[in-house]
């Protein structure tokens, strides 16, 4: 409890310049600095190799390229989704873990797509010329014209390439991103989920810990394993305490750059009812999971996704209560608007973006839920509403020019969609049900009985019914189906499937919400944010690391543990031995079966997960963690409780990230899951 | 989202003494004010006359007695709990409702009690004489033996009176309240539950509103229908927009003397904390109530006890985080702090109060999440493990000296604890099952797997495993079961039964924890608590009513509607008519069926329910709304949504009383119900 004392000591003694902070773009790694602190920078043959070998998984992790006919390293808890996919109720590859033999048994993963980026280009005069004096109402739309039309030029309908604009520092800066797409993803390896989450929900984002949260996936081209020259290699010893290491991978989202009113309204709102949503979520779906093996099968995804999601968002909301957390946050933006209040051309500059920001505030507050329940939150994970979604947008987005369409129909972007939507992914009938009526509840709840949407959604039926009833005769469940409606608009548009009808329902006040939003909003704030983006660079110069975008960024850290408040001491490696005695007989503290038959072969003195000071966030799931040779020494799998924080500021007392140890990687490849081939493969023999 | 902006300007508007605020308690009525501001206030024969027929319900209700042979007005959701223990598979009486067509019919309550105040007596300086000077640490044991002392001099073992200390103004007064106890408690009428909770969660809170949300019970003494003088009367016509009305009962707790810093540790802490545990424990539930009839049977009050908990936490918090409702508080306090810091004579007597009270924060912060899981939210509500606890601590503690006992096990105060434990009440055991589980993984989750605690409670087992396996296994289900144990201390020492030997795991973890919280929480709060009232007193005088106690108090306002900052301008009565245009058909929007089947016998026009700017909450279920002649005009049920922040603070402009008006009471008994027998009895025919 008292974390949080000792962080504002150390950071007010430690300058913000040594603190191991920030996700660092390749094209803007700070390689003077680190040298300064410790000695050793990477160059940029080293970044470029890096760079290469470096994966975005879509659906949110990163990996690392491994051999040169495209495995790919990365967690288990990236591909669980994949592993679930393939499962069915007499095989399940979650309980009961994957490895083919050969590349013939390697399976796709349905609908999993792979980036790797290639180029960044700096497209900001671009998108600030077109937006200049743009009002704040229309600025959305037209910025999302101008970026939609900068990705086609370069990616057109290209498959391979994937181009997206990616805006950093809140709009201070656009970049183009261009990567090689790869939408042929096979799951090579696979532990039992046991190894991989070994302490499960309790142990997530602690430490000590003892995980083997590892898998293999391999990246396709025409059907054949994809080439890489430079593939990263393993470090079979692994990383020493103190050792500089990086994190080289796509930490999805940070907001550190947000202003004191938008830090108020997350702690205050926005993620207090994200707890509140994400909890009750949490209980049906436990108890759902209590109903019988297929029950819980169908939701242990869903389980595992929204126990990690409201332990972040509490550690989240923990950090922004904490006083001397927050009073940082302050103190940043006291010394901005002291630089605005003492320079009057700072002021014709940028007007006080602070103050602009203030005012967006009450109409947050008030629109927030109609976008989250209508828009962002449809259906609550129902994949059955997503699609339908999908479809009936896509039948109208289609038809408009492309400037005009919703981004995610934009032409760069429709064929991630496509790929999601015709996937042979199983649908989870009673996970549907739950999702969908938890849906309806809460939508009703947060937007009132008497909401012409909810109304609508209603009808005379109960929440239930509607579920049931719509899951039982739904043919949305059926990729060919799916793929009938999307190459046919027409048979769309008359489709009285009743997923499509549900859907169809509140499609108009979904669209009004999220304009509204935008509208309200995204747009004034996007205005505002750009503005204090640039007072930033004007008052502090770029010595601050962009939030995460989920595109690639490195982070330098050590080798290191840390004192904990609570713990005491914790050091910064974990032993195989530690694994058997932390063990009760009971889920989630039972050792997985392979490993149990396996145990004499294993060294109790191998090291087997570690901490570094490096700065990461969620999305770095999968990430390697790399020597000066640019080794692979570890596995970046989670982070410790104090880097939830990290959202809004990194604590370099406490923040640590957590991996997997080399050694302890090819140990169980070879000793507990006989994986020689794929061993051999990753150290090139 | 605006209202609290509304609030703070109508309130620096009006000056304190003008609002209707205040739950006062009946011999500090402020009548001069009420006559000042209303024409008229009642005198002393009224006070009595009401007190006298104003019952106290165990489980946190009120009701008032209506018929000279014990006839008790209540809610249906006062006594949900009753109808639900008396049903069976076979008749759910909650889905059915209930009415015995005689005395001979009606039905025990089991576990049932209710109490009518008789007088009260000042023992404050007997209390602060004996409690100058002792040391924080064990102002809470001394004070605990020292009250359980004065309530067995008066009370002794007669179970026909209840003795009780209860503090006032936080420490600042203590009053020995005397009631007539009543353990015979039976039912006599209950409507279908979608009567009384006609708009179920989603209309819980608001208004307009049209719910029958009563019952009627009966009051026994020794076998016998109890006798009343002068109860009191229904008018059939009912009140009047405008009409001054009284509102009698027991409002159970608010917390409008916080300090800042205990409101912030409340808003952002303690209130959020609560709003996670319940919001996934309503999650479980709803998904068991969906898993088949009888499994929703037995979820369902506990259920409607979760939904109705999270949406006031929501509440209490939502308030809070309103800048300009926080701003109130925190003006408040100013107030005091100036003149304390202004006037050395108060110095010397109360030193810094406020000082006193965050320097125990940290510990409050650090403790409490041990003290709620081990001992307050026990098991979660489930019933098995509150009995093994009852059995274990009474077995130990009915050995030791008065003094030194929990207080809950002192001499005036078993006899509840064991009205409660015999009980011949059913056990769910599905219900069971999910409270216990729950209980165990929210326990491991908030103190950590490593935990001596939380070891010991699991061992090598799952938290399903163990939940199963008591619930299958234990006897105390079993009423005869519990009484031998209870009566015989040995045999619940030497008793291997599931349910004990799990509570006995954690009986000295939970005692430490307790104790711990008492020592360096609850006794240098109230310490400090007392010197804050005693500020206030100095400061303001006694022009402030007591935070609620769940003791008898007496709130006045007028009919009247209010301007809501969503729904705009909201009139103070709903009619028969509305009803039938709100039901869908589908739950909770549909009209009970004998409520159908009477449709054309209703008066389309008779008020249904209305609001008054009474001051209530929670605990204020049940309590006649009276006009000035002590006459029944309403049930209270409910208040509006802005109510809810009541517990911190009263808003004259939005906060509002929610009740079934008197003349739907006659009407829906005597037309829907055919309970002309019960209707006769009340109208004295």
């Amino acid at each position: 409890m008292r974390w949080n004392i000792v962080l504002a000591a150390l950071v007010w003694i430690a300058p913000a310049a040594l603190a191991d902070e920030g996700m660092w773009t390749i094209d803007n790694f700070p390689a003077a600095k680190v040298k300064a602190v410790h000695g050793w920078a990477p160059d940029k043959a080293w970044l470029d190799r890096v760079q290469k070998a470096s994966v975005r998984l879509d659906g949110g992790c990163s990996g690392a390229v491994v051999s040169k006919t495209g495995l790919v390293l990365t967690n288990h808890h990236c591909i669980s989704d994949c592993a679930e996919a393939l499962s069915s109720p007499s095989n399940d590859l979650l309980s009961n873990g994957f490895l083919s033999a050969d590349l013939r048994e390697e399976r796709v993963c349905p609908g999993a797509e792979a980036s790797i980026l290639q180029s960044v280009s700096d497209v900001t005069k671009r998108v600030k010329d077109a937006t200049r004096g743009v009002p704040a109402a229309e600025i959305a739309g037209r910025r999302g014209a101008l970026l939609a039309a900068i990705e086609k030029e370069t990616c057109g309908e290209n498959r391979k390439k994937r181009c997206e604009v990616v805006s950093l520092h809140r709009g201070g800066q656009y970049n183009l991103y261009v990567y090689d797409r790869y939408q042929d993803v096979r799951l090579a390896f696979a532990p039992e989920r046991q190894a991989a989450f070994f302490g499960g929900d309790p142990d997530n984002f602690n430490f000590p810990r003892y995980a083997f949260d590892i898998s293999l996936v391999r990246l396709y081209r025409n059907g054949e394993p994809a080439e890489f020259k430079v593939p990263l290699a393993i470090d079979p010893d692994g990383a020493a305490t103190g050792e500089l290491v990086f994190t080289s991978g796509h930490p999805g989202w940070t907001e550190r750059l947000l202003t004191v009113a938008q830090l108020e309204f997350q702690r205050d709102h926005f993620l207090p009812w994200r707890i509140e949503y994400a909890s009750q979520l949490r209980g049906s779906l436990l108890t759902q999971a209590g109903k019988g093996e297929e029950e819980a099968r169908q939701a242990e995804e869903a389980l595992f996704g929204v126990e990690n999601t409201v332990k972040v968002i509490k550690g989240q909301r923990g950090a922004l209560v904490e006083p001397a957390f927050f009073g940082l946050k302050v103190a940043e933006e006291k010394k901005l608007r002291e630089a605005l209040a003492s320079d009057s051309a700072l002021r014709a500059r940028f007007g006080n973006p602070f103050a602009d920001i203030e005012k967006v505030i009450p109409a947050q507050k008030s629109a927030f839920l109609g976008y989250q329940m209508l828009e962002v939150r449809l259906g609550a994970g129902s994949v059955l509403l997503a699609d339908a979604r999908a479809l009936v947008r896509a039948a109208a987005e289609r038809d408009k020019p492309d400037a005009e369409r919703l981004t995610e129909y934009g032409p760069s972007r429709l064929a991630t969609l496509e790929r999601t939507l015709l996937a042979e992914s199983p649908v989870h009938p009673t996970l549907e049900q739950l999702q969908i009526e938890f849906w309806l509840l809460k939508t009703r709840e947060y937007l009132g009985a008497d909401h012409p949407a909810v109304a609508a959604l209603f009808g005379p039926r109960a929440a239930a019914e509607i579920a049931r009833e719509l899951v039982v005769a739904t043919r949305l469940d059926d990729p060919a189906y799916r793929k009938r409606l999307w190459e046919n608009s027409g048979e769309t548009a008359a489709s009285n499937d009743p997923a499509i009808a549900l859907y169809r329902l509140i499609d108009a006040a979904a669209r009004k919400a999220r304009e509204a939003y935008e509208t309200s909003v995204s747009g004034p704030l996007s205005i505002a944010s750009e503005k204090v983006a640039g007072l930033r660079f004007a008052v502090l110069g770029d010595a601050i690391a962009p939030d995460a975008t989920f595109t690639l960024r490195l982070s330098y850290g050590t080798v290191q543990g840390w004192t904990d408040p609570v713990l005491g001491p914790v050091g910064p490696f974990t032993y195989a031995r530690g694994l058997w005695k932390r063990a009760t007989g009971a889920w989630p503290f039972t050792v997985a079966s392979k490993w149990s038959t396996a145990a004499s072969r294993i060294d109790p003195d191998l090291p087997m997960n570690l901490v570094s000071s490096n700065d990461i966030i969620g999305g770095n799931s999968g990430s390697p963690l790399l020597d000066r040779q640019g080794r692979i020494v570890g596995l970046v799998f989670d982070g410790n409780i104090h880097s939830l924080g990290g959202a809004y500021g990194f604590d370099p007392a406490l923040n640590r990230t957590v991996s997997v140890a080399s050694p302890m990687l090819l140990e169980g490849l070879r000793k507990v899951y006989g994986a020689t081939v794929l061993a051999d493969e990753m150290q090139g023999r």
